[in-house]
């Protein structure tokens, strides 16, 4: 598809609520300009749209496009190795060492390149990505990301304690150059905009996010950092904040939550940091893998929910292995479970439709409207092949869909692929 | 490969102890009638196999066969449909009918066709697999298993209380097909034997039991059971056994117990249950991905382990989604973190070593000496293609093997399979 005007037939699913998926077989979702119109039956589509070019997808399932509201690009050179430490263990173990490596361009130009083929080719449309410390590195991140044709958030990392000389930044420096970063990207691409990245607060001084938090307003950029993640990171936190209520607080006191603001994790988020996360519009970055695999804990994603917290998925590649936004459905759904039968039975386990929900519309609205074939929202679509998840009878289109949540990472073979409008090549 | 003796020459990894894999750069595996002879050098290789065909594997990982020593063939209809429910109400609500279907044989060929290809082309070698109630539709399973190539012990399933009408047996019946079965699959199959397959103590009388009990003795053959998978089950059993002083005891009573026997699950085995496991030497198979998607728990695999318990590891398709052992392997080790965050932080997470060994030893083990590169074993062996796990930098062989167990369900592919030395159709 070259233009950005066109129509998509086939098996048109999207999340309509929460807990709601509507799956209209044989009908057409229209695309004018990189928005969507809506979703007709053939025979009802408008005048206005029937010159336009039409897709045929057969049988293929058609969804909105995934967004993984967490994922650190230097860490998937790591990916599914060293798996055997909790949080700040694994950071100086595994972490930080890789990291460090992206001080040399030649490197990260590789590790990069893999990175933004791999997120390409997957179910992710949008992304909010960490980068390391270093601005060389970072600018070419973004320049491999804008070149995806995906959108994306972007951030240098800011560290000025805690970290190993490699990867300690000055305060003053750090600061400095995170404006000049965001004085050279301004403007600079069309899908990739910077967001601010205090690594957490243990990496950070009051001194650098009381910095950070001016940069903000000033430039008006949105934030990601980590929150409530880990037990002893939590601790942690109580003894560099004491002046902090809650670890939350550590980051509310300098202006850097509300409604642009992605915090991952919060698998130890306390009423009050919850009442927090939702008075400023916060939202939490669910990462079901890599709070199992760092030995984290299980977030209370129902809670979240339930008390109206924005709240997405991230894959957080590499504390989680996979880049795969089938397999982080698939994993929050399995971990509600585990939560429901181990922490907290009042807490019911989440559906596959509301992963599907959380995957698409949950994460997606923080880039704006995204995450529907609905009327004024975004055109990111993703044509889905799962005729190699054979059965011996017919299925419905939504018991197909489910199956994909569970098992499209392994056998649903993605043919096509659109964000807001455009097509990415899959090749 | 027509010949089953040759050498395979490549990255050869096995599992040398529970803890400890061996990886062996470009060597040779000798594979001498089937059995492997030992692992050699090349330059050192004896000249008894010199004249033998090599099988260069390149840069690929070479390592034992998976053995999923817990999977039932007609639920993997549904499999990733219907994950909402605990095990009571999901076998009813989703199982029952399900495998009710096989009565008719055109139903089973499509869908035991689909199953047996599927098992043929992922990383299993063997497999311990549930069929239904239908002694023909058990046969045609059979017959499909024994043409992959794979080794199998394949059941029909015995029930004979708390079934609908259209999949309950009378007790007479049960065990007078059983017999019959038995008489008439004696001998037919190379690689396919049969295995005593009583659902579960709710779905099996006392009366029952003990007949198949008699036939286990009469017949010698293998015995498969669910034992303390989800604590509704357990205290059903409590009240359908009173006389049982644990789940275990109404197996053992009956002589259903032993190093022939694999349980499925033990979620909840009591200090009594294990120690008779342990005292008879009974197979455990840890499901992780079916005990969280059906919100069971977590098997406390550590304890067995340490305890001296036989493990292996299982799909569990459909309680578990993916037939995937690499699946398995990666849902192993999250889960004993998760039970470790939990549950009982005495009890140390599994490292990937130790699903490794799990996958290939541990489950291998009960079908003879299978599951590692070592003189007198049965030489199962998969070649496996990682190269699409792009790295910007080296990574040696353990870390390769290592992020194939985290990922390979997703990323690695399988090039060539050898089941007791008989190479594998993978098309």
């Amino acid at each position: 598809m070259t233009s950005d005007s066109f129509v998509l037939k086939g098996n048109i699913c999207w999340s309509t609520s929460q807990t709601e998926v509507a799956c209209e077989e044989g009908v057409c979702a229209v695309c004018v300009g990189g928005t969507c119109a809506g979703v007709w039956d053939a025979a009802d589509l408008p005048d206005a749209y029937a010159g336009l070019p039409v897709v045929d997808c057969g049988d293929a399932l058609v969804i909105p496009g995934m967004n993984d509201i967490h994922v650190h690009a230097p860490q998937y050179a790591f990916r599914g190795i060293g798996m055997d430490r909790e949080l700040i263990e694994w950071l100086n173990t595994y972490t930080f060492p890789e990291e460090a490596r992206y001080r040399d361009l030649t490197y990260a130009e590789r590790a990069y390149s893999i990175f933004a083929d791999d997120l390409r080719r997957s179910p992710t449309c949008r992304a909010v990505v960490f980068g390391t410390i270093h601005v060389p590195a970072t600018r070419l991140l973004m320049d491999k990301l804008e070149a995806t044709g995906l959108v994306s958030y972007v951030g240098k990392v800011n560290m000025d304690r805690n970290a190993p000389l490699s990867l300690v930044e000055t305060s003053g420096a750090s600061a400095a150059a995170t404006r000049r970063w965001l004085d050279d990207v301004a403007g600079r691409y069309e899908r990739t905009r910077p967001i601010l990245t205090p690594r957490f607060t243990p990496s950070v001084t009051d001194g650098l996010m009381k910095d950070l938090g001016w940069i903000r307003e000033e430039f008006d950029v949105p934030v990601q950092s980590h929150l409530s993640e880990n037990l002893s990171e939590v601790a942690w936190v109580r003894e560099l904040c004491p002046w902090a209520s809650c670890y939350g607080a550590a980051y509310d006191r300098f202006g850097l939550l509300g409604p642009h603001t992605v915090m991952a994790h919060c698998v130890y988020s306390s009423d009050e940091e919850m009442g927090l996360l939702r008075r400023t519009g916060t939202y939490v970055a669910h990462c079901p893998q890599s709070n199992a695999q760092l030995a984290s804990g299980i977030a209370p994603v129902r809670r979240y929910l339930d008390e109206g917290l924005s709240v997405g998925l991230g894959t957080d590649v590499a504390g989680g292995a996979s880049l795969s936004m089938w397999r982080a459905m698939s994993d929050a759904v399995a971990a509600s479970k585990l939560r429901w039968r181990f922490v907290d039975q009042e807490l019911a386990p989440l559906t596959w439709q509301e992963a599907l929900w959380l995957a698409t519309v949950g994460g997606g609205s923080f880039f704006g409207f995204v995450g529907k074939f609905e009327e004024g929202y975004d055109f990111d679509a993703l044509v889905v092949d799962d005729s190699a998840l054979r059965a011996p009878r017919e299925l419905s289109v939504p018991e197909r869909l489910e199956r994909c949540v569970h098992l499209g990472s392994e056998g649903a073979r993605l043919v096509r692929k659109f964000v807001a409008g455009r097509e990415i090549d899959l090749a």
